[in-house]
Formats: C-alpha cells, structure tokens, sequence
C-alpha cells in the first residue's frame, strides 16, 4: 500500500479499542500457571501450559484461524486468504522457564496473534485497497524453554529438520515422563507430519517468511529509551552436559587426602566458569543453570554430579577460545579433586546474522510508524534463530525493564507492548503482501 | 565365672556351628535392598528397610524373644531372664545410606542377635554355674542414617529425650511423606512410649547398659592389622543447613557483572570447605554431601541453593576455631558472588568420652579372648553417643577395608566379623552378670 508521495500507508492505525482488547487478553493469558509473586510456571506440556493452549484454541477459533497440532505439539492456527498459497508464519512460545516471567515468548504469541487478527479483518473488507499474496500461520512453538525437555528449541528444531522427530518425542523429563506422553496426555500430538509441510523435512514452498516479536531480556533497548530493537544477528552459543564422577564415601570417616568427592570437583568447574567470563570481559557469558548431586544425603561424600554449562559469545572466534580454555580448566581440575570429568553432550550453535532483507523492513516500518529503533544483537537463543536460515525471518524486540528475564519480577511496559503489536502487524501486513519474498 | 586362678573364663567359646550360622544369617541379611554393586540401599523405612525388620522380626521371634516397636519406630527384642530386673541393650541399625554398604549398622545389629541367643542357650542350660542379673534387649535403632529424614540418629536421639518426639515424627523426607507415615505403613509405629520406658523421657531404672558393635568406617585398625577396636571417644561435629539466595535470570541474556547467582555463591562455599580442612590437617573433616539448586534449569541463573554441610573434628577447640573462619569466609563469598547465606539450622555434637568401665571392660574381655586391640576414636557419630551419656556404654569397632564406607565397596573380613560376634558375647555376658553396674 503504496501513497502517492512513494511513502508507505499503514495498514491498521492503533485504535484504543484494539490496544484494550490486546491488554485484556495478556491480563487473561498471564492466569494460566500465575505465581504469587507476579511470574508464571508454565513449563512445557504441563497442565498449566495444556490449559493456555485451549485458552488460546477457542481464541483462535472463534475469529475463524483453523487449529492444528504438529507431531512434535507445535500448534498453529492457520487462516487462508489466498488458497494455495505459502504462509507468512509469526509467533513465539508459550512455555515458560519455571518460576518465570510473564511476557517471555507468551507476549509475543499473543502479539502474532491479534496482529494476524487485525489482518483477517482489514482484507475482509471489501474496500481494502491491496490484498495478500500469503497465507496467516499463528505458530506456538513447543519446549522453547527447555527446562523441563532438554535441548531448548525443541519444536521449532524440529520443524526446521535440525533435530529427529523420533529423538524429541523420547526425550524424558526428571520423572521419566516423555515428551511424547506429555503432548499425547493433553491432546496435544497432530497426527499430520506438520500443517504446514506434508514430509518429514522442512519444506520451504509452503512457508513464505516468518517474523517474531520477543522482549529484549537484556537492558539495552530500556538503558537507551528506545521502544524498538531489531535482531540483527545472535550470539553463539556451547551448551554441555557434563558428568563428574567421583567415588562414594563417609563424610566423617573418609580423610580427606582420600575423598574423591564428586561435588567439590562440579564446585571447582563452576568457579572455573565465573573465571573463564572475567578473562573475556562482556564479550562471554558462562554460566552452570543445572546441577544434581548423587546420592545427595548430607553425610555422603558424592559419587556423582551431573551439570548443564552454558557458554555465550558475540564471537565464535571467543567461543572457540574458552572451549579450549574449559578443556584445559577440566584437567587441572580432575587432578586436583581427584575426579574425571566426562563431557557428556554438547549442544552448538554459531553467531549468525538475520537476513539483511528482514532487518531492512523492520526498520523502514519501525520508522514509517514514527517510532525509533536501535539495532540489538540477541544473547538468548529464539525459535527465530532456527528459521532465519530457512526463509525470510524478522526478529524484533521490545524493552524489558533493567533487562532482567527468566525470573517471576521480569516486566515490560503497556506501552511498549502496544508498540510492539503495531509495529509487527505493519511488518506482517507487509510480509504478506509480498515485501521479502519479492511477490510485491 | 572367675576361674579358680581369678582370671575371667570365657562364657560361650567360638565353634564352628554358630560361626556358620552367622555368616549364613548375613549374607540373607545383605538380599534386602541389595544393590548389584554390592551393596545395600535400605534407607529409613523404606520397602526394603521393612522387609528386613519383617525378617528380623520373624528370627527373634522363633528364638523367642517378644518383638516390640516404641512409637518412634526403634525395634526392640525382649528376652526376660530375671523378671522385673533391667536390660542390658545391645544393637546398631539396620537402615542405609542410598547406594551404601552391606556392613553399616547391620552387622551390629546381628551381631548383637547372635550374641543374645548363645547367652539365651547359655542361661537355659542348667549346669550353666553363672547366673544373669539382667533382663536381654536386642535393639535395631530407626534412621541412624539420616539420608532420608534429618537428622541422623532419629531413633536414639529420641529414646534418649534428646530429640522430641511429635517433631521427629513431623520430620518430612524429600516427596513430603514425614516419618510417622513411613513407619505407620510399614506397621512399625508401636503404641508405648517405649518397650522399656513407661514415661515420655528415658528412665535408666530399665536400662543397665549398652552395648553396640560396628565396622570402624576408617582405616586405622586396617592399617596396624588388629582386629578389635575399643571406642575412648567421638570426634565433634557441627552441621550446618545453609541457605544461599542470590536473584533468579536468563543464562544468555544476564550480564555476568549483573548475576546474583546462588550457585557460584554455593560452589564457592564448597570450594573455601575444602580450603577450611586443609588449614587443619587431619584434625578437621568438612564436606557438603547435599546440594539442591533452584530451579535447576539449563539457561536459568539459579535464584537458591540449600546444602547440608558438616565440619567434624577431634577437638572442640579446632571446631569452634572453624566455625568462626566458615563465618568470616561467608561474608567474603557473599560480597564476591553477590548472594545472602542464611545458616538455616546446626546440629552439633562435641567430642566426648565414653565411659572409662566400659572401656576396660572391653579391652580386658578382647585380652582374655587372645584378640590385640588399640583404642579408635570415632569420627562417625554413632546411636551410643547418644547412650554413652546416660549409661554405662562399650563400643566396639572391627576393621574396615581401606576405610570405605557409606559405599557399595564397604567391606570387612568374614573372620573379623566372627571375632566381633565372639568379643561381643563375652562382652554381653559380663554385662548381663554386672560387670559394669556394681551388681556382680
């Protein structure tokens, strides 16, 4: 939708009305899971995750979005315009860390799902100038958190042919319950490989571009007062799991000369780790989320620690460097507690740039609709991190308050939020009508 | 019975029946939550525990001894010789650690069975010339272990009036059963205040003395190649349940400068642990065998840690010496890892004597059997350091391989077992006539 003047008309002006209605919505959806200190619990396929998900079925339904479930539970609601035609898919996932922030991944799902919503009712009139080249695709990616199923990003892994099916659905939380037990106990399992894509691997020809709006959960977006970030590109990232194996004993018998304490060999990595950040500055983060001790019983020298470690860098070249550095650390330590350390699974990713098309439109829109942008690279990993090597992707943030996420005090503005959903469905119905798929 | 040259003369000499009898009784003892490593994971009423008490219960009983549980779960063998008179009580534990060893409690507990019952046959022979003053009381203590429910000698602590008994019976294992509803399962909750008490505290009118036996869990009998060990007194110990609280946040997106990480915190109270004991030499043990992270997810900062942490010494100088540089160390860790350590609760014992008879009396009886033994301390605490307070009291070591312990590669010598049945018969036997309470 093109002025005479070559500038760019908005497509759906904010109206208070549809800011209410979106605020409403968030205030309903952040019910599901709610903890008393402001956060939610929603871990995936829990039933409190199971609960959001029908809340937001009977949502997508009633304003005619057709529900469907893949076989890995991500869950789409798809709305043709122009049959046969591609999607533009937009979403994010409603899963939460436990004891987490509201607005993490659910904003952004909701925010998808009222832009695709004010798209529905601006090409259902019958005197809108311009009309869709694409299809509209809702996506609620499954266990983006990855804190009940290992690894995070599981459905959107999945459906970017990045991980096997088969291996996601056998992955077992901590009480042995699968992910496909969990999906398949809430009805959430499709029977179809996926919606969108009628065989096993990613298959492009049925999904134009995707975009996705997330809150920064990083502090430079509110420390510079700007409502807008567009990702430009991430931070790499090693993930390992890590055995340290030691040998069981008596806490009061077994001298300590003697002790192949497991637990004081997992203490020695950790503080390893805080080193290992202050050789690289800002440009590394390390970090030790997830630590179990066995047998774990207070007069028993350990016998065993399992451990997730997370390194992150702007730099692979960095991330290479303080993976040699771990190895290095790992030997120094098996010696001094008399331990072995066993590197069990690592998990990659490399620092990677968002397509410079969709970075380009989202500032241009940014812009178009009078607000600023800054551009922020993204630490955290996103669904959006595995679709932006398939098509066309757009990734956009909005601030959080001195950046803090994955914790119940996590909290972004009204305003900010209204921000967002405009900007996304500007982007959206620009997508939509061809701009990063040269369909214009 | 005195020989005519007034040297002691031996009560039931070791044969090669009752040696037999014992080992075969072990090695069926060991079956009961018997781990295919060798060991034995058998904690505080659990289906294994109750299982070997059903099994205990049925030997006593074919044996005629009266089986009788007190209403914190102790297990008792009554066998009344002089009617009304006192018990002289002998026994250990049956309970393990997870993953522990075979011969942790439960080779005392049969030992002192085994011992009861030659003194049972002894007595029922009518030109036995010797005559007990005391009554017989076989007693496998609850929750020596303190794996399952804190704190570790539940049972003895109870008994002894020093724990109470609605608060030990509250006491909740990790799934929130409590104590009370472990035992009441297992149909091991008695309804008397105590077979041999018939008042909420411990009277000593019913009890003349006690006697335990146990595997050192050390290596110093090993080492000098003797076989019996006499127990002068126990090592201090302070137990700590620490709290370390930092701010929950995203592992990606969180600025290492910005981290309240409660598991650094941790992992560094670990580290300055082990610092602590090298500071003292051997005179001083620290560990922390319980670490619990919260949330404990992979890419989330951990917002609390709670961990069990014990410092054991063999003076009580040294102990509170240590105290003060573990408070000091806490504050330097706090301002380092930027967290709060709560010290949520400590239990502490201080190294003491046990009674100097009971002492002799083992050291002259092992003399008469031919046997060398040397004095052990114990670092371990043991339910006769709750008993050694209030009565009469011999504690008995024999030699542990390598010093293991609370492991599945725990081992003892068949024939150091057998000399530890036989030291403690005769030991029993002198107890039983008077020996240590005047009324020889």
């Amino acid at each position: 939708m093109t002025t005479e003047a070559g500038e760019q008309a908005i497509h759906v002006p904010a109206n208070a009305e549809d800011s209410q209605e979106f605020l409403a919505d968030f205030a309903q959806m952040s019910t599901f899971g709610a903890t008393p200190a402001g956060g939610v619990d929603r871990e995936a396929a829990t039933d409190a995750d199971a609960a959001q998900r029908k809340w937001l079925a009977a949502w997508l339904t009633e304003r005619g979005f057709e529900v469907r479930f893949d076989r890995i539970g991500n869950m789409f609601g798809l709305l043709e315009l122009v049959p046969g035609a591609p999607y533009v898919l937009a979403g994010s996932h409603m899963d939460s860390q436990p004891r987490g922030g509201r607005f993490d991944g659910a904003y952004g799902v909701l925010a998808a799902a009222h832009a695709f919503d004010r798209l529905r009712r601006l090409y259902a009139d019958p005197v809108c100038p311009t009309r869709p080249s694409f299809n509209l695709a809702l996506v609620n990616w499954f266990n983006e958190e990855g804190s009940r199923f290992t690894p995070s990003m599981q459905g959107s892994g999945v459906f970017t042919g990045k991980l096997d099916l088969d291996a996601a659905l056998a992955t077992a939380d901590g009480d042995g319950v699968t992910v496909s037990e969990a999906l398949g106990r809430h009805g959430m399992l499709g029977d179809e490989v996926f919606p969108l894509n009628d065989s096993g691997g990613f298959r492009d020809e049925r999904v134009a571009a995707y975009a996705e709006i997330h809150i920064e959960q990083g502090r430079e977006l509110d420390k510079a007062g700007i409502t807008m970030g567009v990702v430009p590109s991430t931070w790499g990232a090693n993930k390992y799991e890590i055995g340290v194996v030691g040998w069981q004993g008596h806490t009061g018998a077994t001298a300590i000369t003697d002790r192949q304490d497991a637990l004081y060999g997992a203490a020695r990595i950790v503080v390893a780790l805080r080193e290992l950040a202050e050789i690289y500055g800002d440009e590394l983060h390390t970090s030790c989320g997830q630590l179990t001790v066995y047998p774990n019983s207070p007069v028993v020298v350990p016998r065993e620690v399992h451990m997730h470690l997370d390194l992150r860098s702007s730099s692979d070249d960095i991330l290479a460097a303080a993976d040699s550095d771990l190895s290095r650390m790992f030997t120094e330590i098996e010696i001094a507690a008399d331990v072995q350390i066993e590197k069990r699974f690592a998990h990659t990713w490399k620092g990677h740039d968002y397509p410079a098309g969709g970075v380009a439109l989202a500032e241009s829109t940014i812009g178009d609709l009078g607000f600023r942008s800054m551009q922020v690279r993204t630490r955290a990993g996103h669904d959006s991190t595995n679709m932006k090597d398939l098509v066309p992707t757009v990734m956009l943030f909005i601030p959080s308050v001195d950046g803090v996420s994955h914790a119940e005090n996590e909290y972004t503005a009204d305003d900010d939020m209204l921000a967002g959903v405009t900007v996304l469905t500007e982007t959206l119905a620009r997508m939509v009508e061809g701009a990063l798929t040269g369909s214009d």
